[in-house]
């Protein structure tokens, strides 16, 4: 039962496409109390959702606000991060789902003001509000991804493993990370190119320095398996002669300040004018541009930068040096002046005050930026995806971006930052895989290693362990951090044979997550999802249900031997010894302690249920799933759903693709 | 068996009080390759010590630099904090302790680099190295606490709570903060003073504006049962007319730059000079300025931004002015001039060029900053806590500080520094402990519920519920960030419960600080340490011995109802709501779930071990231990011995204070 109400005139976000008729009248569960909407939380309440935010996969005791926010310090303090992912799920005294639909900013603050008290506030005051009713969080999600409408799916071999850095800086140097896998025998499918592949960080171009031969080395690549995934930025350089800007200029796309010039903004490529990605012409120009790059034979985007994040703009600039020559001309700097001053160089980067500088042209009407700051990193990859669409109509492309809202999972994925080689973070990946997975976000997956600081060998094979089970599995690094490609430590062979298992688990990742996008389920679950009466299970933050066949519980904890698991049910542990089973063992319900190695991962099979294991090749499509391995805790007659397609059709649906595989 | 080399000709740091013989040739246990020691780490060995440090109680898998910082940001990719503690104990395949002596920078690889090797290098290359054989970590321990003298151990009302924030501003709100205790019938023995009870920061002088009667406030309090703990700072504000300054510049004891001025850096009160605590008649001096607040009754404090903090030098602001002026000019900022721009303002704060650019007179020769700068806080403390031996030769003072070296402390304890509300740091304040202990330090403990960042209410109990057994119990927030005190929150009954149960452990925890102080052993150990033979109990990083009789297992994730917890062996579970006992159960070896709501607390006893409980009182003075419960695992007969004195006499031995209590 999905309900819709309206306050105010909002502006349309498109993040709904199937709308219920507007009601009028009480809204359930929620009290308005002035501008806020109310609710009690019960003791035993879980709150979910939220999408891509810090903290744990249950919400309480913290200020959530919904404000794209290009940060890469993600600790616990944080209210913000790059998504603005405005779904929550209460669970337990009661059960519903509320989507909070406005462009602007939104505050939950879940149980922290008051433990017991959850309280929505809306900055605009005007948005639609949408409350489902459901019996369990399973139907809730499915109403609720009903009303978005179906998940972005990408081609299949972006399900393989890719390596990213920032950035790779010539072509012999992403030859040398080719060679470095396919020397060590560790399968790889995609190489990311980070901003150095531009001229000088500007859109939709090559350095032809670095990489004289990108066309060659896009075929070269190619026929060894490997994909190059370029990335593309949300601001476009401000100079005379390069053509995006001058077109963009001549046809007026980008946005405007409050006197209707174009807005400079600081960001890689230097000063830039900022694409009006909310103007459906401009989008559609946008997006064409990545013709560009198609016509050289890629096959797939990362949207970066595109809250926006804005280093600084050239007003605010002029005025911090300003009032910095003030500051030097004090005969005695006293030390409020002295942090004042450090406080506003600091913050010259994504100043709240900048995203109040600059205009959209969006529906025909003029808008100010902040009224819509969540759509921008949406629009920007919407126009994006709506152009791979028209230039490859027949095959689909990869496309993930950073800054997102829900309504742009339909167009792409996301990665889930700017993270840093932190073993929390292990953990935040976790949580935020089931949290997105209820927004729509179901291709994403966090930088594994840890983009910035510097990982450790353990780390990245503990952080692949998990890796292996996200949709998207990409392992990126930060200038000037230490190296952290799988062939980079001094154990190969565990790197090898836990990326090995993440392709002889293909048929069923590629399953789960086709089952999941084409029937609007979760593929990554709360434990509390399944086993709602389990007190203890609806409390487990650091396990997962992926798929309908398998648990995990992955290691998080540096120096660990293992870790202790809860298993609801009885339940099968199978442990890899990277890509072989190498125990097999059932262990009834409750906690147990399992030792896992640095090489091995583990899963949890449910009675009954299958896990079917491909031949692991070199990349996806090397990987052979023809002969299929069942591990499983079943017996005979116990079955599996397994999809198959081509892996490239955008025409996509379970019937005719679900092929019964039998024990 | 303790053996003693030396490399070059390193400078005295006084750490060690009983050195043994020099010895030339072989070093037993490590290797010299080139300018570093070598060890290779077997898979199984893990790694103590370091004191105040990030990551686990097993440090192995990061680079750790002993270089005392003041840095907030406690996170997993940091090398260093606030405290030099170049301790370290492998345990495993072989078994022994080092400690590397020298007041420069030293760097531990511990299995970054590579996963089985440690390697250390001091920068200097001149340093004494002491290496300890043993049979167990218990005896490597106390041998080398028997190296570095006895553990600082204040007044006895020093183990009852205090409350702290920068900063209660008047003398109304400290009476606040007492009544708010008072009312709430939550014991309290100590109110803090940060910086703002000065005189815009100058270090021994009062705010008569916002204290005007600073002495009565003091006895005031006294009579409530409350003491008050004034913060002192590192720096003195250079300002004519200020007599520590004009006595400071007139005796030469600031510490001078190379042309032999005065090096001024901007601290809290703006333009500071340095004391040179490393001079000894400037110490003493300095030592003796503490005066001006025992004279008002004042018997404890702490030392601050004594690491030294330098917010700036007021030549580095100088050309960091000319610089941005010089960027000013360009027309078109490129980003790497951007960054270069906001990473130089940002680098302002404790810089190393800074730290190399002032000298200090010690054992007379003039040393530059860098070569000695462990040391700083050290001396800083020891002129202190010196000084305060003559003011007060028959009652003892509480004294902690900042920064730290091995061998301040025999001068006072540490706070863990200036962490943040976050759930993440409860654990690492648990991991600090035994760590901590290693290298003497017992009076110690983490601001609960953070400095930084907003707490909530669950954080809070969570953290109290581990506070309750730190030897320093103290509540201290930041400037800007939600007010935290017991009373802050809805649940008072839960924070009274808690606090009370701190009360009614003190002779338990009194008893075990003075018998590890006094014996050199460990207050708080790993379980490796007592069960060397069981390999989860030597990996467990979230549980504690706490002295003879008790396990601890606190809970630190956000809306967890309990947690697991890992038993090596029979013990007896008792679960405390707020002060009472509530469940008792013996649990068998191995692991459990143990439920734990946000009011309660529980402890693990040991086979025939005794935990004797006092009757709460408003503060330590009022704790009656008169008459003791005996919450127990044992049978009759088993007995515990409990520690008694005044609480208050500098000589202090177990002989005659120590009394067996029979069940």
């Amino acid at each position: 039962m999905k309900k819709r109400f309206r306050f105010g005139n909002p502006l349309e976000t498109d993040a709904v496409q199937e709308k219920p008729p507007l009601r009028e009248g009480e809204i359930p569960f929620l009290t308005q109390e002035g501008k806020e909407l109310h609710y009690a939380l019960s003791p035993s309440d879980i709150v979910y959702g939220l999408g891509e935010n810090v903290r744990g996969i249950n919400k309480r005791g913290w200020i959530y606000v919904s404000d794209c926010s290009d940060d890469p310090n993600h600790t616990e303090e944080k209210h913000s991060l790059y998504g603005a992912h405005n779904f929550i799920l209460v669970s337990g005294r009661e059960q519903f789902g509320v989507f909070v639909d406005t462009p602007g900013k939104v505050t939950f603050d879940i149980g922290y003001t008051s433990y017991s008290s959850l309280r929505i506030s809306v900055e605009e005051g005007e948005y639609e509000l949408y409350v489902i009713e459901g019996g369990s969080p399973d139907e809730i999600v499915s109403e609720f991804r009903g009303l978005i409408g179906r998940s972005y799916i990408p081609p299949k071999w972006a399900f393989g493993y890719g390596q990213c850095r920032w950035s790779y800086l010539t072509a012999d140097e992403v030859r040398e990370v080719a060679k470095g896998y396919r020397e060590n025998g560790i399968p790889l499918d995609m190489i990311y190119l980070d901003i150095d592949y531009m001229e000088r960080y500007k859109d939709f171009t090559i350095d032809r320095g670095s990489f004289p031969d990108f066309e060659e080395l896009v075929q070269e690549m190619k026929a060894q398996g490997i994909r190059l995934i370029p990335i593309i930025d949300g601001g476009v350089k401000a100079e005379e002669g390069y053509d995006v800007y001058e077109e963009g200029m001549e046809k007026g796309f980008f946005c405007k300040d409050e006197d209707g010039r174009e807005f400079v903004v600081g960001v890689w490529p230097g000063k830039c004018c900022l694409p009006d990605m909310l103007n459906e012409e401009a989008g559609r120009w946008f997006g064409d541009k990545y013709k560009f790059l198609t016509d050289k034979g890629i096959e797939g985007f990362w949207n970066d930068m595109n809250e926006p994040a804005i280093f600084y703009s050239e007003k605010r600039l002029r005025d911090v040096f300003e009032k910095i020559e003030d500051y030097r001309q004090q005969e005695n700097l006293d030390i409020n002046s002295f942090f004042a001053f450090k406080g506003m160089v600091a913050g010259l980067s994504n100043h709240p005050e900048d995203y109040k500088s600059f205009y959209h042209k969006y529906r025909g009407q003029r808008v100010r930026h902040d009224r819509v700051h969540n759509l921008f990193g949406y629009y920007m990859t919407r126009s994006a995806g709506e152009a791979l669409e028209r230039l490859s109509p027949d095959r689909r492309m990869l496309l993930f971006s950073r800054a997102s809202y829900i309504g742009m999972h339909r167009y792409g994925g996301i990665w889930m930052g700017d993270n840093q080689s932190w073993w929390s973070h292990i953990l935040m990946n976790l949580k935020m895989l089931p949290s997105l997975n209820m927004c729509g976000f179901l291709y994403t997956g966090a930088d594994l290693g840890g983009f910035g600081s510097d990982a450790t060998e353990d780390l990245l094979l503990r952080w692949l362990a998990l890796g292996i089970f996200t949709p998207l599995m990409r392992n990126h690094s930060a200038m000037g951090t230490r190296r952290q490609e799988a062939y980079a430590f001094e154990e190969k062979e565990s790197f090898r044979g836990l990326i090995r298992l993440r392709y002889r688990l293909l048929p069923y990742l590629y399953s789960e997550f086709m089952k999941a996008a084409l029937g609007n389920t979760m593929y990554a679950r709360p434990l509390g999802f399944v086993w709602g009466g389990d007190e203890i299970a609806r409390h487990v933050e650091d396990q997962l249900m992926i798929g309908e066949s398998i648990m995990i519980a992955p290691v998080y904890e540096q120096n660990a031997i293992g870790r202790t698991v809860y298993l609801p049910e009885e339940m099968k542990m199978v442990k890899f010894a990277g890509e072989a089973v190498c125990e097999e063992k059932i262990l009834s319900k409750g906690h147990h302690f399992v030792e896992v190695g640095l090489k091995e991962a583990v899963v949890f099979v449910r009675k009954g249920r299958l896990l079917p294991l491909a031949a692991a090749g070199k990349n996806v499509e090397d990987t052979d799933w023809g002969k299929l391995e069942l591990v499983h805790f079943g017996v005979p007659g116990d079955s599996y759903e397994l999809y198959e397609d081509d892996g490239f059709s955008r025409e996509m649906c379970l019937e005719g693709h679900v092929r019964e595989i039998n024990l």
